[in-house]
């Protein structure tokens, strides 16, 4: 019996929609769910606590490539692994350092072993193999641990694509084989996920999600998504991959999105997310509420001494002012980035739960339908 | 009767001393204290609901000069004021913008009627007078405001020291005149203290903590200290100030100090403290523990999972371990500092609460002197 389970407590009868629950050996994941990112073990502008009781995050997200370069596994196994070492003691996913090796690294070279890059820290020479990707998410502990995959481009050729895709494919089979040869280290399970890639190409994405399947994984992700095509592309061909994922296992559409997106999504059937956008655009004044979109930075803000966001209960929404924090960014004040921080990821994990009610109480699709507009209003 | 209470709870039989108990509209102060500065409206990096729970502040600073510049008295009065603007609702000091005006303003000219000055944001050319000080600090909104007063750079010439000092008598008049003039805005009450100047000559200090002490004000304040004389130098007039202050008033002492001035000067009888000190030292890698002191940067912690401060119980000094600390620093992640500037405040709050503790049970002095080598160790 695997470490992580997948319970499918509702689906939606208007749409794809499921409402679920993942069980990981650090606890319980209601579903559909958004995952906070934490880069090199920390949520950035967060504490623990606050990811906890204000924004209520239940699964957190770290990313190979930072936590290999910074602090290092050398650190990380003498704490114990990543939950010990940052002190976030419910489950943790980690990617597969290679969309960062991709979007960051210099001088990246992709071959059959494996892609040699240099740090973007200090330029240092690095191999990262499936076999080493593996060896390195041990380390780090995470709950769920993804394959090595190469990600494509926005537009690529069709050769290209499935080129791509076919070498994602042996390396997922070689990421199973290490991970079948080798151990967790700290006393819990380890689970891989998948990743259908196969770019903007209808066979090639059937093809991977069929060949994802057969390896039975616990659960599948969707790679090569929202990297530069049109939001209509992109939900047609997360649409497409679902229909091609086992029905019965969760499914983590990567780096999606705005909140409009992960509607969009969920109604196709994805039950997990992760997206720096909260947490980025709140750096850079842009908040994300139930009522729309605000610059907190415009003028227009300057004597609103409503809070952030009321419909949010969690001392943070509903306590600040929009006058006090458009003052915080102004005076380029650090609290300015937590409240901002804080503001948008309670707010995504408030809307996905709502999403998770809407489809337990039966009505996802209309308030779906209902509730896009509202929060792509621009206040 | 005055607003704000002073009831003094405990003298010191071996030192000078004091535990006390401060009244004010928003709430009571314990006495010895340290007030953490929270500049333009916001303690730097810290949430107001930390403030609270994790620091355990019990009055912060304003800075009337920043707050004069933004977000400016017209936002602050459509607001009701600095404490619902900035939703602290416990007391507020503010300083009078004096020291500010020296220290960060260009082109400043002092005159009989004030100075004049450019703000440090846009360059646009200001005057600050006694009686405009008042109206500015009566449109803030603190509970306790400070007289707007010259302070003399370390070393003064002795004529510079006593103009300085006669003017800044000159302007107490003409504040407590414009006080007594114009009301508080917001339904609770406001309270001056004058500050004792004279610069380093025991007469011109003396002259000035008599003059002071005639105006029969809720509490007093000493500044022109620490302003780059020698600790030794610092302590001796802080003392001599005390001295000739009123013994059943409040002292503070203007921008002191690190962990062992504290302890020196409430052994001088000194009551408040404010400094900028455990935040910016915290934001730059220095942590002030009950061990010693710490710079996180360092190699040494790379591998040292022992929490920050095991003796602080607030969630996040006895939580966060100094490797992980140490990383967040290296990485330049916000978090670093956020962590950094609660464990330096905690620790200031409890430092100065074990420092009344032992002040009631009559062992401060011999806990004082054992205690001042632990703090200044360097770990």
């Amino acid at each position: 019996m695997p470490a992580l389970s997948f319970e499918l407590q509702h689906t939606d009868a208007a749409s794809k929609a499921r409402a679920g629950k993942i069980t990981t050996d650090h606890g319980e994941i209601l579903t559909p769910i958004f995952m906070p990112v934490g880069t090199v073990g920390t949520v950035k502008a967060v504490t623990q606590q606050q990811l906890h009781d204000v924004v209520q995050a239940q699964i957190i997200l770290g990313n190979t490539y930072h936590l290999y370069l910074r602090p290092g596994l050398e650190v990380l196994e003498a704490a114990g692994g990543l939950h010990q070492f940052n002190g976030w003691h419910k489950p943790i996913l980690t990617d597969s350092g290679g969309y960062q090796v991709f979007s960051l690294a210099a001088q990246r070279k992709i071959k059959e072993e494996g892609v040699t890059f240099r740090s973007h820290i200090d330029g240092s020479k690095l191999l990262f193999t499936p076999e080493r990707v593996m060896d390195i998410q041990r380390s780090i502990g995470a709950d769920i641990i993804m394959a090595f995959d190469e990600c494509p481009p926005y537009p690529s050729e069709y050769k290209y694509a499935m080129d791509s895709m076919h070498l994602t494919h042996r390396w997922l089979d070689r990421c199973i084989g290490r991970l079948a040869d080798t151990q967790p280290k700290y006393g819990y399970d380890q689970n891989l996920f998948p990743i259908v890639q196969g770019g903007t190409y209808k066979d090639l994405r059937k093809a991977s999600a069929e060949f994802i399947s057969s390896k039975n994984a616990v659960g599948n992700a969707i790679g090569g998504l929202s990297v530069g095509e049109p939001p209509e592309m992109m939900y047609e061909y997360c649409a497409w991959s679902c229909e091609h994922l086992p029905w019965q296992k969760p499914r983590y559409l990567m780096g999606v999105g705005t909140p409009w997106d992960l509607l969009e999504c969920i109604s196709h059937g994805v039950d997990m997310f992760d997206c720096v956008m909260p947490t980025r655009n709140g750096r850079n004044a842009m908040l994300f509420t139930s009522k729309g979109v605000i610059n907190i930075d415009n003028k227009k803000w300057e004597k609103d001494f409503s809070v952030l966001d009321e419909v949010l209960d969690n001392g943070v929404s509903n306590y600040y002012t929009k006058a006090y924090v458009r003052h915080l960014f102004k005076a380029g004040e650090i609290l300015g980035l937590q409240l901002a921080s804080m503001q948008n990821l309670s707010f995504y994990l408030w809307l996905i739960g709502q999403a998770r009610e809407h489809i337990i109480a039966g009505d996802f699709d209309s308030w779906r339908r209902a509730m896009i507009p509202v929060l792509k209003t621009r206040l």
